[in-house]
């Protein structure tokens, strides 16, 4: 391995927003300052689009006060983009790095931007470019390989533990049946996320669905029978990607039944549409009463003045690796170790290969599912408590003896 | 007026949940304690229902460090119910009342539970069964009269603020069109608290809607145009109640087409209906691309471990001058006079009758509302701002200079 250059440096961020990509973002921002090697910090804005375009900012001079605000603020401080770089897209970044002299890219995103990094390293290397590639892992649905999880999902974990402690008191307070639709297409991490804030032994959510196992309608509506049957109320968290048992999704089928409808007007892949097809089915099914949806949206991922202290702690540790990593190598991904859980939760971060990360998907492993496939096992919650930094604690008087 | 007798009390919570009703309950509680005159202090559960059917638990048995948690925890410790008690069911009541030699009546909810005091208080009266009825205001709409503004607001302001500070740095992110569906059917205040975040000047929400003014469809389509022509993206919020130029609510449109269309499994007065309505409308009539829409839902009353400070602790204070006034006074609404604003905001609170607040609502005043119909004014973020008890800051770094 040469010895690292003397060049420019990029940083980008891509894809969607999380609580704690600008922790990554910071932290590459304070370690390239200590390593004389890297002489201008450029950051890229929009992602891929700024490298293309020769659109950059000087990170070099972000105040240190300003970069703590930057730290605590949610998405992408840099901006981000959706686009998937071809060949020629590719070839124009690497024009803009040699005019800049740029030798290391720092990316910060998922599975499509460890890709990109790794193309883009490849492709320089068979022009002779020497640039050193380092992706640095984010997500709020934790699915990406090698990384035991990735920076962004505990924060929007403890958003999610939040949000169900609150709607499980508020359906004991006003009972029926609460239905929230949660992010995750493919991984159900998310949802399983939802039960963290359980603290008494009739705590909601009482019903979990998610992406890795299918359910049909009966199946659903008898679950919910059952839990009404048992305490009159029920709170249920599912995955925006459930599919029924023929492998289809849920949302897909509401968009072709809208379709063969001929509804112009009215977009069933909307956000709202999956919930409200859920509580329409529980109230004409079982003919429960009080029956509530909610899908929670982007507040998942961007809710301001919420974050894990774990989660951003660890975010800006990646960052800062990642530079340290390409001052030794010559690419890779920044991943996470757990060398203890619990009260003794502990990582270590090392470097992977990027085609270990590029492209493909993680989803819960089958022992983070329980056998019904509608709720989490106790592997689960030690895997995920200790990633949310604490949750806070709730009382509810309501089921003390009666005098 | 005769002494405070020496006898039990009851309280209880009414309506909707909020993040403080619970601090109102522990402020009562932590009164009760002092004053010799209250006996037993009981919680009935779940409203009107538990004062009706003789179902209380003991709250002199709960202890001080349970109760701290209880004023921290969202939602209704004691339970609620949407009773709308007749003279039937207040007799039960009175009869239980006389049962248990009840003399004392706490009840902390919105401007119904005012008006189910002043029954109960009216009706003990002309049977010459003296009772001390006292109301505690909460709501999260912010919609009682005489008092400055509701406990319960404030934090739910917050929540808007700081959802929306990460919405509209998600929207830099990822510029498109993001539409906001926010709570409140008859009252815009929550819709307004989306501002209190805003930064920097082309910070969104760019565009609000209130209950209080009708917007017809061309006239909201040629607003986002506008803020869509400038700045690229757009960041709206709109209350649930927001009606048409004809003064019918858009929600009460949406279900009548779906009924003419007679689609017996599409819930179109579902949660998510209008948000995704308005949605498809900016991407069908505008062309605009990337458009999306949340429906905050329930997350805005009960998110645990959210509180405004300040909320907090007025809401408590209003629970200890309920029982401070009924040492004194036969009945009343406790309500909240501003002393002063900005950093020398300060409150006093006041008795006012139960017939002042009870079944009357209060709308966002003319001076809150821009001359557009479609923003807030100075004079609404100097009310609001106090009320969230601070709010985080946030940094955005892609509209510094290119280099």
């Amino acid at each position: 391995m040469a010895d690292a250059p003397k060049a420019n440096a990029v940083v980008a961020q891509s894809g969607g927003p999380t609580a704690v990509i600008n922790a990554s973002l910071v932290g590459v921002i304070e370690e390239a300052n200590k390593h004389s090697q890297i002489q201008n910090l450029y950051g890229s804005l929009h992602a891929v689009v700024g490298m293309a375009n020769d659109e950059f900012i000087d990170l070099k001079k972000v105040s240190a006060d300003t970069l703590e605000i930057v730290a605590a603020s949610p998405c992408s401080a840099l901006g981000s983009s959706r686009d998937k770089p071809d060949e020629d897209y590719c070839s124009r970044i690497l024009e803009v790095f040699k005019k800049r002299n740029i030798r290391y890219f720092f990316y910060i995103g998922g599975n499509d931007s460890a890709n990109t990094a790794h193309i883009l390293n490849s492709m320089a290397d068979e022009i002779n470019f020497d640039i050193r590639a380092f992706h640095i892992p984010k997500t709020v649905d934790n699915d990406l390989l090698v990384t035991d999880h990735c920076p962004g999902f505990g924060t929007a974990a403890k958003f999610e533990a939040c949000a169900l402690m609150g709607d499980d008191l508020d359906n004991r307070t006003l009972p029926g049946v609460k239905i929230d639709v949660i992010m995750g297409r493919h991984a159900g991490f998310l949802t399983a996320a939802t039960v963290l804030g359980k603290q008494r032994d009739d705590d909601g959510p009482h019903l979990l669905y998610f992406p890795e196992r299918a359910v049909s309608m009966d199946k659903f509506l008898s679950d919910v029978e059952g839990v009404l049957k048992k305490l009159g109320r029920c709170v249920i968290t599912a995955s925006e990607g459930i599919c029924d048992s023929d492998g289809v999704t849920w949302a897909k089928k509401l968009v072709e039944e809208a379709e063969t409808d001929a509804h112009g007007n009215i977009q069933l892949s909307g956000t709202g549409a999956l919930a409200d097809y859920l509580a329409a089915q529980v109230k004409s099914k079982l003919g429960a009463k009080r029956v509530r949806a909610d899908t929670f949206g982007y507040l998942q991922r961007s809710f301001a003045g919420l974050q894990s202290e774990v989660d951003v702690r660890e975010a800006r540790w990646c960052g800062r690796h990642a530079v340290q990593f390409a001052m030794e190598e010559d690419n890779g991904s920044v991943a996470i170790k757990r060398l203890g859980n619990g009260a003794d939760y502990k990582v270590e971060l090392f470097r992977t290969e990027l085609k270990n990360v590029a492209e493909k998907t993680k989803s819960m492993p089958d022992e983070f599912i329980n056998a019904e496939g509608n709720g989490v096992t106790d592997a689960f919650i030690e895997y995920a408590m200790p990633l949310t930094g604490g949750l806070p604690k709730t009382e509810f008087l309501g089921n003390r003896p009666k005098i």
